[in-house]
């Protein structure tokens, strides 16, 4: 793999929100402005550095955009991603251990330009990164990844994260630059989240602590997901944050109770192209464009929310299909009638775009590329 | 929209099937070729056109594939679909409602070369193409859609299916072509699946009698979808198929029992990249590249089939996470240790890849563009 050198492809043209093809993903431009400030600004009041998770929005356009607003850096899932956003010149944290050959040497490659950052929970994965460092004579940071209670990745106690961190100290390559935790308890709401933030943060203590004794740094302790982002201040021992979808917002989070329907800035504008079968129309959107994520917290309340309509239900997906329920609508969408559609689960729906359209407060609509579509390894 | 003149790009390399970065999608050449063969030899027997739906594949090399094993033409779901695989030199069936702008002057517009078909349930969709039709002074041919017991699409009654017939009869630019249905009974299973269809046989002989008597005449009567294919003759009134999963199948075809685990072409080579948490490993194959589809007969089966570890359950994804249950496993998959994922829904699966591989028998990889990925609308 070789770091392509490129930027947001922008076109501007004279579509309107009622010419372009559907199903399109539609980005307001006003609604992700005061969602990055938003955020912004809760770093800034916490002293968090924020490192926004860029697999929401894959756009270097929009990654841009939250360094401008003091992002002291980004995060990316895969090595390919890592290619695309290192082009915005900022130091990049690839949340993913890259055991395997290519995913290492692609990182430690990009490590000889940019300050790059990855997280581990094996000595495999290190030692990958240690001989991909050698031969690409680079030095690549480690965040040793502990389990924060969802059970995916991580080691499993402080005494494995000191384990980890030792081997890592000693393998050539790498620079131990911390801890890193995935706190995404977005089914926990209220005391009991606080509660389990709490319980996070003393493990992260005992970790701190174990390392100080052993005459090890952690200079970062990198946490946070959207749903938990402003209870980040509860773990006491963080100073990083990694919120994602905050950029765009989504059914889930709204059911989660960390953005309104106002805080949605990403839709998707749809066509109603049947409406053969009585209390039912079926839009141009299915899982080739929703994708049949339901949402976490309410899985049984349909495949996104439509603005226009919102006691209607899309009650089942097929690939280019979306049955929806109209039966409780005061009245019925008419055949080629645009509506459009907050999917649960943004992330995804941007990785099925070629490109999506960023509409300005004036209402001109710019086709931007999404950069970092599709990369997988 | 304009038609682009493409074809797979294939590029062959001297990489193994153990070198590929992973998560790769992977193609076996003999299972193809028997898959496509034994449906080709189905049709045949049964004197039944076979126009494969590509939205499968999306691979112009296997649309020829298909064709030079006797397919009449090919299916597609989009306009975008039906401009590359016009490319074949294949008429063209877009199986879905081009009741828009967009689409219907895509489909006009192609059929100034190519003969192209629509299928539609209302009178918005059959005017919009007409007009299309006379502003490109093209032809588009018509299809009926007729509900055959889903209730996604179609008529509600042969009624129905006369009135739009003679509706498209009047309106310049379409020729009307005869009757399509979506028999995807899959959920049936036997006695009962027969006399679903056999029921789905007499709506359409009341159709055909109902437009006989009006001077209306259907020379094709479309129906076929992969589970139900090999009972396609039990609907006697019908006259082609257009099954898509065929040609690769899945784990859905497998617990429907139209398709063995043999039969299955097409898999994922995954990584194991963390086993730090007990009785779980998590391979690098998430949403983004398993898609949140289950299996439709069988949803708590997991997401996918670990060919190596069949007692494993991947029993949760993220977008770049499969946690998979090892805990009956007779022994662990090994972190870094790569496993074959047959998928659940194999279709949505290599819309989100750029490339496949395509597996020779001699054990050459080669890989292939994805021509149709992506095309929304």
């Amino acid at each position: 793999m070789i770091a392509e050198n490129r930027t947001t492809k922008v076109v501007t043209t004279m579509e309107t929100i009622d010419s372009i093809p559907t199903p399109a993903l539609v980005i307001n431009a006003a609604t992700v402005r005061c969602n990055l400030k938003r955020m912004a600004d809760y770093a800034g009041e916490h002293k968090l550095a924020l490192r926004p998770h860029t697999k929401t929005h894959k756009s270097i356009q929009l990654a841009r955009m939250q360094l401008e607003l003091g992002a002291t850096g980004l995060t990316v899932a895969k090595a390919g991603e890592a290619q695309v956003m290192a082009q915005t010149g900022a130091d990049i944290l690839l949340a993913y251990p890259p055991v395997d050959r290519a995913r290492s040497d692609a990182v430690a490659q990009l490590a000889k330009k940019h300050t790059v950052r990855v997280a581990l929970d094996s000595l495999t994965a290190a030692k990958a990164i240690s001989s991909a460092a050698n031969s690409a004579q680079s030095t690549v940071g480690v965040l040793v990844d502990i389990d924060a209670g969802l059970h995916r990745t991580g080691v499993q106690s402080p005494a494995a994260a000191l384990a980890l961190a030792q081997d890592v100290q000693r393998l050539a390559g790498l620079r131990l630059d911390g801890l890193f935790f995935y706190p995404g308890h977005v089914w926990l709401t209220g005391d009991e989240r606080i509660a389990a933030l709490e319980k996070v943060d003393a493990i992260l203590r005992e970790t701190l602590d174990l390392w100080r004794k052993s005459g090890l740094e952690a200079r970062i302790v990198s946490g946070g997901s959207t749903p938990t982002a402003v209870d980040s201040h509860r773990v006491t021992c963080g100073n990083e944050i990694r919120p994602g979808t905050y950029v765009f917002n989504d059914i889930n989070c709204v059911a989660a109770k960390c953005a309104t329907l106002e805080d949605c800035a990403a839709r998707i504008v749809c066509t109603v192209v049947s409406d053969a079968v009585p209390g039912q129309v079926v839009l141009d959107a299915g899982t080739k464009t929703l994708t049949s994520d339901k949402c976490g917290p309410a899985p049984d309340s349909g495949h996104g929310f439509i603005k226009e309509f919102p006691q209607a239900k899309i009650t089942k997906l097929t690939e280019e299909h979306g049955q929806t329920d109209i039966t409780q609508c005061s009245r019925a969408p008419r055949i080629g009638e645009r509506v459009n559609v907050i999917p649960n689960h943004i992330c995804p729906c941007v990785n099925l775009q070629d490109a999506v359209w960023w509409e300005e407060t004036d209402g001109s609509l710019h086709k931007w590329s999404v950069d970092a579509r599709g990369k997988l390894s």
